[in-house]
């Protein structure tokens, strides 16, 4: 019998931690195989950021072609601008991100389903 | 048939991320509906402190009267002396907030009864 | 019927987690019973240093002895070098810390086996 797929969930909500989660990604796929996962990240807060950043995002882009999912939170784009730094616009974001409403309700649901929640 | 309640439990234990903990509460409350999912904040470490500040006060008392739980961890509130700074007196705490011995157990046997975990 | 035993994760990757993990540590088994509590600890990242810490070893020991798993990411021992501080060597690790190849597939894995995850 096959071993039931892996399913975890990242929570990154600082940028810093960027590194960290793709370096996380990188071993769990190296170390149990790619078709035995199921990795979604999640970015809220400050760490939605990441997305905007050209050298984190030809990593993320490789991630996304061997089927990890990035999600941002729409609310945290929008927050930025209270925050006394830029906002970021959704349409300059690369299309294989996903924007949810709330990144928040995401992470809660995917537990709900399953995944296993990682916070590095 | 309608969607199951979703169950989460936030996790804090640094008094800087309060902020973060209440605007995750306020936008996931907007996302789902109040009566949609079932909240409860555990503070321990040094995140004990923010229940003696009047202005998160003011909002964790509206949260809590939306059905929000809050919880205090009792060894956390103790421990505030040896860290050198004051103590936190139980009784100086306001009365919606729940004091239990260790929020660690707590923070364990809630995600047993099906919580999600948040770290922010 | 007796109470099923509590199974829990600590997930450390800043060393200087180290003091809050095994406070938690010694908390939860004074609260819940050493026979009552399944205890886990990951260290990943940076954290591993804390495995070559003679302070901390001693109260790991303890714990150790007392029937908490200590778990080093084998990934993390060799990529203390890349980050320009020493390498940790596999073999100047007490022989109860146990080595894992990936320590994230770890934290995967014992969340699919009912732990619940904490992150101090």
């Amino acid at each position: 019998m096959p071993m039931d797929k892996l399913k975890v969930l990242f929570h990154i909500n600082e940028t810093e931690k960027w590194k960290v989660v793709l370096g996380n990604i990188a071993n769990l796929i190296s170390n149990v195989g790619q078709k035995n996962v199921d990795i979604v990240v999640i970015a809220n807060g400050f760490a939605v950021y990441g997305y905007t950043d050209p050298e984190k995002i030809s990593i993320i882009e490789q991630h996304s072609g061997a089927g990890v999912k990035f999600i941002a939170c729409r609310n945290s784009l929008r927050n930025m601008c209270q925050e006394g730094i830029a906002c970021v616009r959704e349409d300059i974001l690369p299309s294989f991100i996903v924007i949810v409403e709330a990144g928040i309700t995401e992470i809660v649901k995917r537990q709900s389903d399953g995944y296993a929640y990682v916070k590095p």
